[in-house]
């Protein structure tokens, strides 16, 4: 294929009589099933996909976690990413937030007329190496085509199902004052990178999207903890604060930060204080918070720190009896505040 | 609510502070939170959303079938029926046409900036009542919303599992020569109803969109007929011709039709002709194809005819040993000409 500075990784390109999609490509005939013999069975070809009927059948035995998320990120493409991976890995994280490891999931594409086929190539590339990587299976799917300025090039819905450990019981309502809260890894990153790509700042080291699958960290910890692990939530939009705050008025209990906990990379930092941008409201995609008994968290985050995309897990605060509903932070000075939930808009369409 | 004539159906709308989505809604924060309890949770209460977690947790025990949709549909309303009861009825059938029990299903909502409030609150409402006909819960759901220009109003994403018939073996690898096709009702309304619509065209009757859930009626015919019912297929875009074509390719036998067996509505007919459209290729939403083991047919058209939903059943044609791969119509006058599969783009964004 051309090379285009645009495009992360490079994938193979079949020959196509065609460079961009157009509405036929949606109609469901002709031009639909050679788009998909060409592309998306070619490039994600499994048993299920084989079968080419209007689902997939699967064989599930016992109590599953199931989850859908849209994704319809600007630009599609990003340091450390691209929507597709983004699409994998989000309704994977969805799964493992749930307690479940990851085993099938369902890719809608909504496409817009005009879109360059190399970027629809791409991305569907990208799911499959992230699909891989996460060892789930993409097993049904579905592809619509919408008018010029009906849409932006490509918005993609996954819906994923996965087992639930069996030791695992993961339940906020099993959240209580002590337990102690774990951030898996630096917060802000994917937030930052998507804005900073966006209007146009440059650092001096490129400030990456932290977009991966986490799947294997909580599992790890569910293997060792078991019941001992209360909960998991993903940070995405709204940020680190927004969850805090769902948690702490959905539990009725208060929870409690340190400002120096705050695990931020200089770079974001610098970054968030350029936009005027809080980084407990900025969106991640690759970082969880536990929910864990206080007596195991210290060795929680030894696990997650030995293991690949967990090494920057630390303490990030804890469950307190006062202030119930309240999240209240208290800053390297002293001070104390209160951090609210998101209020309103801060960054669309950060995925 | 205020009245308003594009609505088709009138639900209790909730006092709000807000007329129309903003990209606040999408954010994941306060303005995410309140649209979801005011709307969304409040009228599609149940068990699995209460818990607002990441993702609903399910009992399945055995073989499932698992299959997604996204519906792009323009107008959203339309006689019969709005994007809402389309969506999940699609999913169900989908799910049906697997030989299954539709029983969960997911809601992904891509919201444009500026959309009536009002209409996504009809939508949801209409949701509510075709998930009670159907008898599948929603049971976890995503909204995003992007700018105005960059969307159109709303595209829903459904996905759904549903519990394989015990006594089903859906297969086209089992459809074979001396096999009759049943169609469930008369072809080509929800294209024409549509398409209609969108050229303001009138007729003395209203052409209404055939949305209905039909896995009552799959579920019937399993329960009678077991494995004689070799396969169901619901010819959605690209019409009846597209998935006989499908399914001849894919078997490689031929199939054959008589023109005088198409079952097409007076009115439908008087339409197709004066828009130049072929009734064979325009979408379906309500009906179904069945391939069956010759001998049951006559049988399976009249238990068909006897419930909701099917009283129009009909004999549609055979699979032949000649010219495989190939559909072929019989015309009232005797000539025989090759129905192809459709080349391009006849009717976008239909579902």
């Amino acid at each position: 294929m051309k090379k285009d500075v645009k495009f992360n990784i490079s994938c193979p390109m079949p020959e196509l009589d065609y460079d961009v999609i157009t509405l036929g490509h949606g109609s469901g005939g002709k031009l639909t099933h050679h788009l998909l013999d060409t592309g998306v069975f070619e490039i994600l070809d499994n048993e299920y996909l084989a079968t080419r009927h209007d689902g997939a059948l699967l064989n599930i035995d016992g109590p599953v976690a199931f989850s859908t998320d849209s994704f319809v990120i600007s630009p599609l493409f990003f340091p450390g990413g691209n929507i597709g991976d983004l699409a994998v890995n989000g309704t994977v994280n969805d799964l493992a937030m749930c307690g479940a490891h990851p085993q099938f999931i369902s890719l809608g594409f909504i496409l817009e007329e005009g879109l360059d086929v190399r970027e629809l190539w791409e991305i569907i590339y990208t799911i499959k190496l992230a699909a891989e990587h996460s060892g789930v299976k993409v097993v049904t799917g579905d592809t619509k085509v919408v008018e010029k300025g009906k849409g932006d090039k490509i918005f993609i819905n996954t819906t994923g199902i996965g087992k639930l450990h069996q030791k695992g019981k993961i339940d906020p309502q099993r959240v209580m004052a002590g337990d102690k809260i774990i951030v898996s890894g630096s917060i802000a990153n994917h937030g930052i990178c998507i804005m900073s790509k966006r209007e146009g700042l440059e650092f001096e080291t490129e400030i990456k999207s932290d977009t991966r699958d986490v799947s294997g960290l909580t599992t790890a910890l569910l293997d060792r903890f078991g019941e001992k692990i209360k909960l998991f939530r993903d940070p995405t939009r709204g940020g680190v604060a927004t969850v805090l705050n769902e948690i702490a008025g959905q539990v009725n209990t208060g929870v409690e930060l340190k400002e120096e906990d705050l695990p931020v990379a200089t770079q974001v930092d610098a970054a968030c204080e350029m936009l005027g941008l809080d980084p407990l409201y900025v969106a991640n995609e690759g970082i969880f918070l536990a929910f864990v008994d206080g007596k195991v968290a210290d060795e929680a985050v030894e696990i997650l720190r030995s293991m690949e995309g967990g090494e920057e897990a630390s303490l990030l605060g804890e469950v307190v009896e006062n202030h119930p509903g309240k999240v209240v932070i208290q800053s390297v000075i002293g001070g104390r505040r209160v951090i609210p939930m998101l209020p309103g808009d801060q960054l669309p369409r950060i995925c």
